[in-house]
């Protein structure tokens, strides 16, 4: 049974790539554009769409499209937007579309003949299921633009300062600022995300001059607004924000209002870097980075659950068939992106999905192959950057946090291509030699862990290894949590500096079972930015920081982002580890609840799954859990209870404790 | 020296893939677009162009693009449109361009830095020399745009008929019609390429109504317009024609009344399928055919000898480095590119063009890779089009005429590669190979001929593979001699229908000699063309049509293009055969002028070489020639005069006779 919802249908992975081309084009700095550094794809000028129907009565269409061409019908061609009449009988609707500047797509919704998503798309080298979105549905819609949620705010407080005015929003707004002017032709605006930096009229990050009632203003992501040499009665401002209204989907509410405080800026955050794709921050750089959209991948799962964000993402950062170089150029973050597939697919369960990727998964593995050793290691070619982390490697022969990338890339393979009845087996026996060999050249007895790399002899020990090691299950439990202690506990390794690496530490950390250092992390290290009265979490805090030292980051006073996706982890770690939720088979088939909540003496945390939702509640000792879909199995002092739709359990937890 | 010659720049073969494709989508036809069925390249969307200079002194600059970016000066960013200043010391400049939608350039022309032909650009992936032309070297340019020259026609003959008016331009417009309306507010324009077709307001080719003053008229090629139900006074109308204004090289006049006519009619055929492209026709497809193409590149060097048409059509045809189906879908198309790179060549010496578009012509080779037989015969894969021409072959297994192709595009990359110095004994090899293969299973001893296929044992004998193995030197002239006696001029082997490959059969009983009857067949077939009142030379003529019939191809009664490049071969075998011009080393370095005159007793021609012209006269039984560079030697009755440049030499014809 095929629905019958009409949408605006265009090849697939197009609209996301195309829009994903716009979005890298976004980012703007001190007055000029600034490109991602990267090949972009954009989509495919020239397509066609078909569809064969079997009429058993006359009937009427016409065909909307955007760009040009004409609708063949039995070999008869016509024109778009007019009135085209069928015979009964098998009849094959072809509509041609070339685009020489944007997104081809096409759009009918007559009595019998309409686009649905059952249409094939081609680009005249294959043909596939057509792309859509449930975005995209209404004829006076064009995919080319992108429709945002309005909301119209006006500044909480205006103060008078350096001959000036300073409006505070008190909120992040991600949107355009209208003036209205009184005894004065125009004004300089100058934006920060910091007081200082709006204050900062030489270096703030965006400044528009010259700008009256009427002067087109550029969307731009701040706080704080000044505008130089004016009273406040000559300048009123309003700010149009632009943003994405996701359902919601998760709340969480507990006797610890640091933490329920550090989660609502957390939702706020990770909200704002949700638009039509997952994007590394507002302000900056506004680009789709595959590391920092692995993150919110995971975030996504316990807020928004959004499969759509995911999957535009996903495709928007793999690009058209052919594969250039690795996504954002970075070899690491094309191994996070095959491995992001695959923990949608554990999400979601989308096999329409993984089905229409599996090639791109494909021929990603195919640029992989160009670069392995005869140990089954990558390594890296002159242009490739492997990243990892803004940390001192061992940087001689390959990098062990590289290859369990890898392993766990092989995984991925394994896991989605079995998902829909492809053969894997030349994956297994990949992924089973490259074990073989990690282990041989990248662990050290003498250390118990992985070091970095091997072939300078140095055996040096850094996090990042050890880390993906626990979390992508290379080792067993135990040797788990002995490099928990080893290397992640231990001071004399390195600190990871980086919160995009915190993250993986936590998660970690987490997994292992370190619940008590990881609550502390996150009172101490959100907490802190909390302190700083931030409204959003950081791109990176660092506590011994002071003044103005807090926004300045890559060389530049105000490089630093004040409102970073991966700032939003708390509500992964919290959801995954301390409500304890997991699915266990794909889609929730079958989940886990093994709540750790020693914290909360209150809690009243509703958390997403595929298709419903959990609740879990704390209240004079008890514990109270449901969801509202099978499925669901509580665990709890290693005793296992299988829950049913919409019933309570309820559990002691002094008797636990 | 590097020229100080200021130029737009591109990333190379981005203006020409960006403008052939939307050439590519100019196609109409009765109310609809019709966009070239194949797989369309578009640009990159994300280029930087860099220079590093050696400053003496200090110096500013201002950069100018197409798009939006930044620029970068030894690690500092700022912003297009505003004066940079430079300190002395080597300096390198990067500027960064995205173009969400069109053609990303660059432009500066301060005191020292200039945007000259010596700046590298970067696809991020690759970096190579720019690319650059001589039509874009002023500031208030946009390489997005194409200029044309313009000249206003007014309809040269006014007739009421059928209610309306029908006016006759005389010529060929291609171009905009604008209306001036008196007591009517709105009218409908009928176009036709004939009469028979304007009057018909129905079914011609482009019909606009509802015109008035102001509404946007498309550009359309017509001679003929046809308003109904207005009366002469109430319409006046104008012509805007649209024409690239190529430089006259050449020129035909002799005391054969009717051949000036046919070069005369050629010429103005030729020029108005030539604009920045070579397109098949003006009304009809509008298309770059590589076919097509590669008789204009033969027709080129004989008339307008214009190396940048040439150049610009080469580059849009074969698009980007990714190579995704043969050009136009037709696998010999494909070779016929290759081919023409090498023509053009020799036609040019232009090695840095080679050089630049060589990894191209490997990449193309790469294709055919796929698709070579153990014997080294190319064969059609699905979806490949094995097109030669429009007439009856054996198609089971592999086609001979194919397998010349192969065999002389192979000796394409040899001459090429060789010019530009890298290693071809490969390409040496496979062509020796296959040139045993084809002989073995192609040459029929029974026959004395080549055959179509082998598969079947049919032997069957048709025009086109022995015509390619005459015209590609593939047999030795004796050889080739016997082959157009035992096939092109045997009435019993069927007949070429299509004018396309009656170029290629002209051209190949020319160059074994029997000009004679291609001197008749020019007079009998384009001169038949001039009986029917032909403005320009038509896609096809088949003296047997009666009427309307004359304007019908492809089952459309105008489905015919009347004005179409490959009409216009009696120049090139006019200058090549007749006149007997032909270089004998790249660039006409060496050139060789082989005269046969006996067709005429008055002559005055002059023809184009590289960077040069001949010229021959006949008058009162002597022969005069000279030409303008070194490098000739003129070749009659078998005696070899070496010329020097602006030297005249003189022959007694009738002592030759």
């Amino acid at each position: 049974m095929v629905s019958e919802q009409v949408y605006w249908l265009w090849y697939p992975g197009d609209f996301e790539i195309h829009q994903g081309m716009l979005q890298n084009f976004t980012r703007e700095e001190r007055g000029f554009d600034w490109p991602a550094y990267w090949y972009m794809d954009d989509c495919h000028r020239n397509v066609s769409f078909k569809k064969t129907y079997e009429l058993t009565a006359p009937t009427t269409f016409k065909v909307h499209a955007k760009g040009q061409g004409y609708v063949l019908v039995n070999e008869h061609k016509a024109p778009f937007e007019t009135e085209i009449t069928l015979q009964p009988g098998t009849t094959t609707i072809e509509v041609f579309v070339g685009h020489p500047s944007g997104l081809p797509c096409v759009y009918i919704d007559s009595d019998v003949i309409k686009t649905t998503a059952d249409w094939q798309a081609s680009n005249f080298l294959e043909t596939h299921p057509v792309g859509f979105s449930a975005r995209y549905t209404q004829l006076l819609q064009d995919p080319n633009q992108v429709y945002y949620q309005h909301q119209q705010y006006q500044p909480a407080v205006v103060e008078v300062v350096n001959g000036g005015v300073l409006y505070d929003f008190k909120r992040a707004i991600n949107g355009v600022v209208q003036v209205r002017l009184t005894d004065i032709a125009a004004v300089t605006l100058c934006y920060g995300e910091s007081k200082t930096e709006a204050l900062d009229v030489e270096m703030c990050y965006y400044k528009q001059e010259a700008v009256t009632e009427t002067t087109p203003v550029r969307k731009r992501a701040f706080r704080y607004l000044f505008v130089p040499n004016v009273m406040p009665e000559q300048v009123a401002i309003t700010a149009d924000h632009e943003y994405f209204a996701y359902p919601k989907r998760a709340q969480f509410n507990s006797d610890d209002q640091l933490m329920n405080r550090i989660w609502q800026v957390s939702e706020t955050t990770f909200k704002l870097c949700s638009n039509l794709f997952f994007t590394d921050g507002i302000k900056r750089d506004r680009w789709i980075w595959s590391g920092d959209a692995y993150q919110c991948y995971l975030i996504n799962q316990y807020l928004m659950f959004d499969e759509d964000i995911n999957r535009r993402t996903l495709l928007a950062l793999r690009g058209q068939n052919d594969l250039k170089q690795h996504l954002n150029t970075i070899v690491d973050y094309s191994l996070l992106w095959l491995i992001g597939v695959e923990n949608h697919y554990i999400m979601s369960a989308d096999r329409d999905f993984v089905a229409s990727i599996y090639g791109k998964m494909e021929s990603m593995m195919g640029l992989f192959e160009t670069q392995i050793d005869q140990n089954g290691f990558v390594y890296g070619r002159e242009k490739d950057w492997i990243f990892i982390d803004w940390s001192e490697f061992d940087h001689q022969g390959p990098l062990g946090a590289e290859q369990i990338l890898l392993w766990k890339a092989y995984e991925a393979m394994i896991i989605c291509g079995e998902a829909i009845g492809v053969d894997v087996s030349a994956y297994r026996a990949r992924q089973a030699t490259l074990k073989t060999a990690i282990m041989h050249y990248f662990w050290s007895d003498k250390q118990h862990a992985f070091i970095d790399s091997y072939e300078s002899g140095r055996e040096h020990v850094t996090r990042h290894v050890n880390i993906f090691a626990i979390l992508f299950d290379f080792v067993d439990v135990k040797t788990q949590r002995q490099l928990a202690k080893t290397v992640l506990l231990n001071d004399a390794i390195t600190q990871i500096t980086t919160p995009y690496f915190k993250f993986f530490e936590a998660d970690a950390l987490c997994k292992v079972g370190f619940l008590d250092q990881v609550y502390g992390i996150i009172r101490d290290y959100w907490g802190g930015m909390l302190e700083h009265d931030a409204v959003t979490f950081w791109e990176e805090y660092n506590p011994a920081d002071q003044g103005a030292e807090h926004y300045a980051m890559y060389g530049d006073p105000y490089g630093k982002s004040l409102c970073h996706a991966w700032g939003a982890s708390p509500i992964y770690l919290l959801g995954r580890y301390f409500m304890g939720l997991r699915p266990t088979k794909p889609g929730y088939a079958t989940f886990e609840l093994a709540p750790q909540l020693d914290y909360f003496k209150q809690l009243d945390c509703h958390l997403p799954v595929k298709d419903g939702e959990v609740q879990l509640k704390v209240a004079n000792g008890q514990l109270t859990v449901s969801a509202n879909r099978d499925g669901g199995t509580i665990i709890l002092n290693g005793q296992a209870t299988q829950m049913k739709q919409n019933e309570v359990y309820q559990f002691d937890l002094k008797a636990n404790a």
